[in-house]
């Protein structure tokens, strides 16, 4: 028969990043393209003691559950976010989800009608991207630089067109790997609360941060935006998860704000699927509250690996192919993002990568209009060291040709 | 701040289901209202192996999985569903969901445009109708009898509306326990066919078929739609989940039908969570495909004592209270149907149930007219007897009260 879709469900499958997984499912094939943690740094063991522990106790465990989540990781969260990044919210302020990724799509379910325009920080995540696609969203991106997005433009734009929504990712943005300036999230705080615009902070990647690996005290860090607000503000939803600190397969990620926001977040996520497992949620509460588990002290190992192998990239980067690109090396995060030397462009080079048995992610994917285009995505946490010198190798050569036939 | 939602999100917060649960939170609370396995029933010893195996081999059960969900799976998945309910499909044609509620919403997602009709069964499910409500679709119940859906009432239907889909669950229909006839399943495909509909075929309930109890062989039930069209068919999108058989907190079902639609609905997951949980999901294969654990022999001891249960609800029920009240007794599933006596409404009956510290859920919510506000869904299978018992009780004492009232 001939199915007939819905008209907008077509934007789905144009992703590229479709084809590269497909690809990369070849045993000798190396992707810098995805957003992995390394599996080797899993706590698999803790983890296993934890699901040992749960599963030998309350059946009750493998029953439906709340659709907000269970409650004592959500009081653990609530009291985890206070210590370690002055973030204060009640647990029935919390919802757990199936990663972030989930928390945006929900969020923006309830509230974005077709052609309602959304601000995003550009360049941004496809999947972000996505996700208002399929909503119908008219998507207005708003431009950065090194300390953040310009608040001069944001509200340019704000008043111009009066949107719904401004969705951004101030610790290590997806793709760039900026971490705003205290000022700079100030000024775009004021000018939201100012327009009375909505925030969607996007916190997945804060933790990355490298300066903790030498053990920087959680108070030296740079506020978010839901906490800057505090203790009145409610512009502010913020988002994270434990799918880069502890383990994506867990599929745990929340959204905290205002009770208004996660009461009907809550309400679309259970007609969306129920709940999320709670037997992954109650695993992880058990790893997170064992006195054989230290959070903090993973996160620090993490940061000490990833640390060195961003170093190596950046060693990698040194080489002559690679002298007219530019990039800003990230403070923390999973991604450098690379401007192709002039005349390159990212979809050509990546096409180029893919016969050498290699991926990265190409700016198009990042951006709705062209400007991203002759960048590239490279991701540093998930290849170990052996591996990403193939594949910067195997890019470099891939840059080389076009370089030498231009 | 004031938050602008979009206006179908509204319709969310309108569930009387909502309150139960808030109420069912209290320790002494009965709730016969819900869908619920019975937990104590649940193969926690062999998930418990499973999950430890799983956890002690490869760390990538912690990492993020394919959209598609765990390859695997979905392979012992197509040989299961070939071997006991003759439905032949390849694993490339089954998507994993979290749930069969995540499986319809995505459908949906990516099938239905506002305004669109959509025609259901009636009554049918709360979950069934909220997804079509916060999609916007122009809902068309269907009436059905104890053979299952009318045909010349769908075909009536289907001439004026010229609907896009047609949600049925021809199995142990939620909430009436319906099980339709070999033929009336025939008539009903065909008249699809004609008209090129495509059907949802919810089997969530079809293996809590009683006669199992007995060790009926999978050869004689009745085939489902999606069967009864192969080898050439593409009419039905065929969902279920191991929801009811093994554990809820897996979140594990499925969708298997056209790769086309199977292309879609990934697409559509993997923008709305990337994918389920693998670690679930490779717990759940390791299990199934243990030596110590055989599903058939499970499902059977579940069937086994839902039926008992079920003999002790219609015991009770023959009480004097309930002399006037209709129902038919289900050969399976997990609920029972009961149209009150005369005069009584189900949304009243509740508010009385609800002091008295029981619930059950009211007709209401089961249908888009008032036609189902008479009847009330009992569920049978989460309580124990005891608990089944004293509800029962309960619920009796407020059919007096409004009886003798009246």
């Amino acid at each position: 028969m001939q199915y007939s879709f819905a008209s907008r469900a077509q934007t789905l499958l144009t992703s590229p990043l479709r084809n590269i997984r497909a690809l990369a499912k070849r045993d000798s094939f190396i992707s810098l393209a995805e957003e992995l943690p390394a599996e080797e740094l899993f706590p698999q063991h803790s983890l296993a003691e934890a699901a040992a522990a749960v599963l030998s106790q309350d059946p009750r465990s493998l029953q439906y559950g709340e659709a907000e989540g269970y409650g004592p990781l959500r009081e653990w969260l609530s009291q985890d976010l206070g210590r370690r990044k002055g973030v204060h919210v009640q647990p029935d302020h919390i919802l757990l989800t199936t990663g972030t990724q989930q928390a945006l799509d929900l969020l923006v379910r309830v509230y974005v009608e077709p052609e309602d325009p959304v601000l995003i920080e550009s360049p941004t995540s496809p999947g972000m991207l996505q996700v208002l696609r399929l909503q119908g969203a008219r998507i207005i991106p708003i431009e950065g630089d090194e300390d953040g997005l310009l608040p001069d433009e944001l509200e340019r734009q704000i008043v111009e067109h009066k949107p719904k929504l401004l969705m951004a990712a101030p610790n290590f943005t997806n793709p760039t790997g900026v971490m705003w300036s205290l000022e700079r999230r100030r000024q775009v705080l004021e000018r939201c609360a100012k327009h009375e615009l909505l925030i969607v902070e996007d916190d997945s990647y804060g933790d990355l941060y490298f300066a903790d690996a030498e053990g920087i005290e959680a108070r030296e860090r740079i506020p978010s935006l839901f906490s800057l607000e505090q203790p009145q503000g409610n512009h502010v939803l913020y988002i994270g998860s434990f799918s880069k600190t502890v383990a994506p397969a867990l599929r745990t990620g929340w959204a905290a704000g205002h009770r208004r926001l996660i009461e009907m977040m809550t309400a679309v996520k259970q007609m969306a699927d129920w709940q999320s497992s709670l037997l992954n949620q109650r695993i992880l509460q058990h790893m997170l509250d064992s006195k054989h588990f230290d959070l903090e002290e993973h996160i620090r190992m993490l940061n000490r690996e990833y640390r060195t192998r961003l170093k190596l990239m950046i060693e990698l980067l040194k080489r002559k192919q690679w002298k007219h690109a530019r990039y800003a090396v990230p403070e923390g995060g999973m991604f450098l993002w690379v401007e192709l030397p002039p005349g390159l462009n990212g979809d050509a080079l990546l096409r180029a990568a893919l016969l050498k048995g290699v991926a990265f992610l190409p700016g198009s994917m990042c951006s709705p209009s062209e400007k991203a285009d002759g960048c590239i995505r490279l991701n540093f946490t998930h290849p170990g060291r052996d591996e990403l010198l193939l594949g910067m190798n195997l890019i470099s050569e891939a840059v080389t040709e076009f370089t030498a036939r231009s």
